[in-house]
């Protein structure tokens, strides 16, 4: 009898938060099997999902860089995965790779549909690969160094700076010389940035007196803005912009579950102060990963970027309850959920 | 006895619209005289008044690229003059020379503090120093080939696009090879900017179907948005962008007389559509001027760029009423007061 394979599909599309046990359905089906591969194909079973705030826009059925997931598909979600079978040449059986393989614990996957763990370089466990040597990694990277591009001595300010992203981002931000502010949603996190990471300070955006202790944080106003939040707190930032700031725009957490976005009412600082606001997505700029990877590898080697990763137990289906409770900002650094422990053996299709 | 020099002071801050009678006061006092000069200094009477909408932000006690004026004050403002007596080399009497004199009819200015004509190539009357040769028209230069840079086919999206910047920012636009789409106040104004500065199209803002007409005008979304407005049509033309597109922060004109701005709710769409807004302020560019001048004098010689102006009459008095009907639209092209007719025999002081 064929193993089951496990998958979780978009059963409505929510028109806020995610409601678990609604939002999604379970189905499981029979694993494919390594007879079914065609040449170039690899068989791959889900060490680790990555759960990541834009996904929940890409359940809106709005114009988007990703098309959003259809009713009755399985989610979209990016996997470390480890291969089972294989007729590409591009890996052996037991290599780790990177995937969109969805939310399942099988997949197969077609060449140039997957990356070789051989392009993360330095690669110590298989879970890095989604986290610092992972897309949040290099975007941190791209965003900090290609669009913020600090200055020695500037002022860095970086939201949601716990999270995946938000950590490397400031740390790389650090490393350029910068005097970097992170804003997060605990004192343990605050704590965490500070004495962890070495931040110049960082602030707990739920406490009663924030916007005053973030103004005591920057004295010199804002140079560089790193925002993973949108909202309030960008609009706070706007205003405290220096002449020439630049703002990466890389998320806005704070909006995704609303159906009505919180208005951005400082725009006008953009004129002012002659503020460069930009978006990006990772995913456009895939020529700089080898670079970003090297470069964020050597640092992790010599222990000047440190990393985290929230890892959730409970195989497949921790990733809804996982999902809702990232915009509650369960995680610090990267969030994910352990679909299969890579130290047991692997799975006989 | 000497001659009275009037002039107009902030009296008042608004905290909304401009309030006539209240927020500034006339004052007269005696002219400065020819005697009064040191070296290096030249005597003026100002010709042309220049109103634009940033004078609003700079009655605001707020921290901005131009000091706040004053109350009790002479009201900033730029003029075009004429030199009545000089003791700089850089000019002779009857030069016309561009300054931020204020608003009054006579004044003293210093090398450095005002431009000569002869910076103006192709100069033809003296009001073309506050039109198309200068500030917007230069600014409209800058902003649209230096930060929007649209390419042949693109399509350009101008608000405030009968006004002094955005209709020579569009008919740049059209230069450069793209389709370009105006949003106005009036259907007279939609008419100008299509039957006389060859818009692809054009859109009246307070028509009840402005939207739909808007969306019909755009099919294939929007790669440059030149915005001279802020608020809702921001937030209409973010829906709007193309991937990649560039938004030209020029002014936000709706925005200026509100103690509490609109939020702009749709800023999701600069990571979503990796959009690059950017604010700047002409004065960081000085270095272009030439280069722009000298296009623009280029372009209105041989008949590709025309210029509007809307001058009123009234002198120094019309200022305020003329600041107020700004923000309502009164001009196409650029607006601008008569102190006094440049074919007047000079004032003798």
């Amino acid at each position: 009898m064929a193993r089951g394979n496990l998958s979780i599909h978009l059963a409505e599309r929510p028109t806020g938060e995610i409601i678990p046990g609604t939002t999604f359905t379970a189905k499981t089906s029979p694993a494919p099997s390594p007879s079914d591969l065609k040449d170039g194909q690899i068989l791959v079973e889900v060490l680790y999902l990555s759960l990541d705030p834009t996904l929940r826009a890409q359940l809106n059925d709005r114009r988007s860089y990703v098309p959003p997931v259809q009713i009755g598909a399985v989610m979209n979600g990016a996997s470390v995965s480890r291969v089972l079978a294989t007729r590409s040449k591009q890996v052996s059986e037991g290599d780790y790779v990177y995937a969109a393989t969805g939310w399942t614990e099988y997949a197969i996957l077609e060449e140039g549909k997957f990356e070789p763990s051989s392009q993360y370089p330095g690669l110590r466990q298989p879970q890095d690969m989604l986290s610092a040597l992972g897309i949040t990694g290099v975007t941190a990277w791209y965003g900090m160094t290609q669009i913020g591009d600090p200055k020695p001595g500037e002022t860095v300010v970086v939201s949601g700076a716990a999270g995946a992203t938000g950590s490397v981002a400031g740390q790389i931000a650090k490393l350029k010389g910068a005097r970097v502010v992170g804003i997060a949603g605990s004192d343990d996190k605050c704590r965490w940035l500070t004495e962890e990471l070495g931040f110049d300070a960082a602030v707990n955006y739920k406490a009663a007196d924030f916007k005053q202790k973030f103004k005591e944080a920057t004295p010199n106003y804002i140079d560089v803005y790193f925002d993973n939040v949108g909202g309030d707190i960008l609009d706070m930032c706007l205003i405290r912009a220096k002449e020439f700031a630049r703002f990466v725009e890389c998320g806005v957490i704070s909006q995704y579950n609303s159906a009505d976005p919180k208005g951005i009412k400082a725009i006008g600082q953009l004129v002012t102060m002659r503020i460069k606001m930009q978006g990006f997505i990772i995913f456009d700029h895939r020529e700089h990963f080898p670079r970003a990877r090297a470069e964020i590898s050597k640092w992790l080697e010599e222990g000047k970027l440190k990393k985290n990763e929230t890892i959730l137990q409970g195989g497949l289906r921790a990733a809804e309850q996982g999902l809702v409770d990232l915009y509650r900002g369960i995680n610090t650094g990267k969030l994910m959920v352990e679909v299969k422990n890579p130290n047991e053996t692997p799975s006989k299709l």
